[in-house]
């Protein structure tokens, strides 16, 4: 997905928010949107927006010095989901449709994402994912391609999700490469977060080497570059993901809610839609 | 009012607004977005929000062309008001305090305000806000201070708004100066736009010099300073002028709905809110 022109107020936006979790010095944070004002005219609009985020949380960790603000955050999100975990199993256990409700409830999620906002309650996310409609519906896709594939490219995003995701993954019982961000990113998962969700019990845990909100490829290690061109089944999820591999000529599943607008307007969807969209099947 | 952090990407958001409003061209907009990174450093936090803005649609002057984007819209709000005005009317004649209900009357209009956003429904607006309580209520010090004045400095805010203004110009019954921008500024009110709205029989019309979305004093011309100075009784309308003049040591009384949570905030009250605050009273 390009840049638009909206995304810009955006930016700073989620450089304050980052940038309060990680102090509360106004000198640095008024730092922090002084050194992106002056990078806004070097972001080309074809440019995605995960690559302007790097450089708006590079620029947090460095004038801040803190290397992993949302790290607590990180830590509580993933204690809340594993405590819903044996809900979470119940639900797909006791639906007519496991692998669908495995998928919906990896989308609700979803919703943990601190780059968009930090208001959300999960239950009740999960309760109108559960019976939603989508917006955008490639099931009967995903499951052919599920079926046909020996494994499963799985491009994860924010920590606590990786619950979520856990679910799906057992679900789809094949074998699953998960990917984590390198460096610390808002509340993206990395390894650790990754492994702190239980996701080594169910797949194999693989570092993109982005340090990107999103798996924006040209800053991908060569291991994982290898492994996706090679994939036949992508998922990847969430906003970021999305808007990093939204023109990819390769076969990718997207799971995500719709949480902001201007991605959502980019989808052909409204606001909290959520959606299942596959490119290139 | 102190800039505050918060505002930064607030005035990214305005300047696509306005942008948006004088042209299409996207290379147009980025390069209004480059210029207003660059100068991002150079705010301090201690100017007004004001101060910025006049850069800020300065910018959109000069590289759109566009000297009042906000013309049509400005007349538009004016017909529109100019409809509604023997409603306002015979609403203040049928209530129990016409004083007030010109007050509330005066503050809906000041929903107008094409700075915050663009999407409101002005009778939903008026309805609400003759019944809606005061969050800050300083009417017995205003009615005292209009009792003693032989004139009254009233400092306008948005084009339509105007309109509602006149209602409660001819209930206050006394002789009105009424202050209007001097350089189009969103869609604040220039000379000709209280024409427009018939100020001119209720009140003589002086631009105070300004081309900021708020009367800030520092860029108003000598008569409109030496006016101000010698000022008995103040009405300041709208947020901009709230930003504006918030800090001074004379006697104000700011009628305004609060539209922003950063100005909200400031002055203590939720966003919504409907306010009549007298500062030095």
């Amino acid at each position: 997905m390009k840049t638009y022109l909206d995304c810009i107020s955006c930016f700073f936006s989620q450089a304050l928010r980052a940038g309060r979790i990680a102090t509360r010095d106004e000198k640095k944070l008024k730092k922090i949107l002084d050194e992106i004002g002056l990078i806004i005219k070097d972001i080309p609009l074809e440019n995605t927006p995960p690559e302007t985020g790097m450089l708006i949380y590079e620029k947090v960790r460095e004038i801040t010095g803190v290397i992993d603000p949302y790290k607590k955050i990180k830590n509580e999100s993933t204690q809340q989901a594993l405590a819903l975990y044996p809900y979470l199993k119940s639900t797909v256990n006791n639906s007519d449709d496991k692998l669908l409700t495995a998928i919906r409830i990896s989308i609700a999620g979803n919703i943990i994402d601190f780059g968009v906002h930090n208001h959300f309650n999960i239950e009740e996310v999960i309760h109108n994912v559960l019976k939603k409609d989508f917006a955008i519906f490639d099931y009967d896709k995903f499951k052919n391609h599920l079926n046909k594939t020996d494994e499963i490219l799985y491009i994860g995003d924010n920590a606590g999700e990786t619950v979520f995701d856990k679910v799906l993954i057992e679900e789809m019982e094949k074998p699953v490469i998960y990917v984590v961000r390198e460096t610390p990113v808002i509340n993206d998962a990395i390894y650790d977060d990754a492994i702190q969700a239980g996701i080594d019990k169910v797949a194999t845990i693989l570092s993109s080497g982005t340090s990107a909100p999103g798996n924006l490829l040209k800053t991908c290690n060569d291991q994982f570059m290898g492994i996706y061109k090679k994939s036949t089944f992508v998922i990847a999820k969430g906003q970021g993901n999305y808007e990093a591999l939204s023109n990819e000529k390769q076969l990718i599943f997207f799971l995500l809610i719709a949480k902001c607008w201007v991605i959502a307007n980019d989808i052909g969807v409204n606001e909290k839609d959520i959606i299942l969209k596959g490119i290139n099947i």
